[in-house]
């Protein structure tokens, strides 16, 4: 495989500019990059399954809140190069544009692919759900440190014990994304998070990951391991994984997801998503 | 038709008192009752149709906020009595409970009754949709009058010129209810309406209803007309009668939905809804 030089300040990248590099194929995490512009996760799912996955999306809305829900057989969605922020990008189709895909088969992992096109079909229907790296850029300019960025590593995700409400034939538990936050601004960081309920909002749970089922921090089921400093109280936001372990537990026929952490970049202002 | 006492105080009853008094009949607005409680819009449509409307109601969050939908024939909802917030309230019923519903064949209204049991199947999905009756309790408590309460009227309601985006067979236009509210605490409004988004949130449009293409406050499309006072100014938010109008313009073989401004008194608190 090419060795392909990673930007130098991707934050700094447009929307456009970070899909484009994406299509190309670099599997990198998106945590930082795009300052100010909301990340999104990725299902897909055949239309036969659509209603019931909405409906799971609906009962759950603080790891599901759904951005985005495209036509069968659609790939380019408005918020993502189609135009409704600004020129649109002709090129941006939601099957090629994060820097990673999973494509699961009856619950089980069947590929990991920089691009999912071959597995698209006209059946297929896009859900985009939106990520809680959108509030990190808030964070980060009300001087809350993000540990995973300042790192360069991906956030990590965990499985918990608390069970979704299901929906038709869907069920599965909770996926939280973690971050260590110093105590004195865990309050800083529930205030500003809370305010993009969109993009999962306030904390689901802060401290004691025990209670949650986590039995070690370091040992994430998804992303790379955290970095935690003395001081430092865990905090546990919704996650947009939550409908891959939602297609482990249900077992659809076919599934099309964003790898964990590797995000489709949207169009979209942080601040479309901000309340009030 | 018997003469039925209003209670005294309406907004002192619980929610399972309101029920129970909705059920035997009187078809009044609920605006004001049940101070810190949420109300709900109805709309309840057959299988077939209930993914178009699920669509609809995610592409258009203003005006169709879904709290909850229940099961295909269902008629009991975790926050109507089932038991989420409390005790459970046995005989609450989504069919009876609100002071008035709307019976809708092929886009005709074509039956106004309190009780819809009769016209209910197995075959009937339920949303329950927020309503901005939900945060006229923390305009009060902030010292914003709400001037229909104080007048005892119905909100008015007014189709305006703006058009939903479609979702499958569904279409219509956005429907805003209206708040004549003094212009100095017009911010407020904004502030406080902003922080409830899953009720309507922020409004729409402030002043200018030529603008909405309403020709006439005096003449609203639902609802009673409005007071305003000298140095008062309009302003409108996203309502959940916009689904009566995109049955209207839709044409469902069948439709129940609440009479406007009679709702459904929900057990769960103004501040389930409320961010930060």
């Amino acid at each position: 495989m090419a060795i392909i030089e990673l930007p130098a300040d991707p934050g700094a990248l447009t929307p456009a500019q970070a899909r484009a590099f994406f299509r190309g194929g670099p599997s990198v995490p998106t945590s930082g990059w795009c300052t100010g512009f909301a990340q999104a996760n990725l299902i897909a799912l055949p239309r036969e399954q659509a209603f019931d996955f909405l409906l799971f999306a609906q009962r759950n809305p603080k790891p599901c809140p759904v951005l985005e829900v495209l036509e069968p057989g659609q790939f380019r969605a408005g918020i993502l190069g189609g135009g409704t922020h600004g020129a649109s990008d002709p090129l941006a189709d939601v099957r090629t544009d994060a820097p990673g895909y999973r494509i699961w088969r009856d619950g089980s992992l069947v590929a990991e692919t920089p691009d999912a096109s071959e597995f698209w079909s006209e059946d297929m229907v896009a859900f985009l759900i939106g990520c809680s790296f959108t509030f990190e850029h808030p964070l980060l300019a009300a001087g809350v440190p993000v540990r995973h960025i300042d790192a360069g590593r991906n956030v990590p995700m965990y499985r918990t014990n608390r069970a979704c409400r299901p929906a038709g034939e869907f069920r599965g538990e909770l996926v939280v994304s973690m971050r260590a936050i110093p105590a004195e601004q865990v309050a800083d960081a529930v205030r500003i998070s809370s305010r993009f309920p969109s993009v999962h909002g306030a904390p689901v749970h802060i401290g004691e990951p025990a209670a949650l089922g986590i039995a070690d921090l370091a040992q994430p089921d998804f992303g790379d391991p955290p970095v935690i400093d003395d001081g430092d109280v865990p905090v546990f936001w919704a996650c947009g994984v939550t409908p891959q372990a939602m297609v482990m537990a249900s077992a659809p026929p076919l599934a099309i997801t964003h790898s964990p952490g590797m995000m489709l970049i949207t169009d979209a202002p942080d601040s479309d998503y901000q309340v009030p």
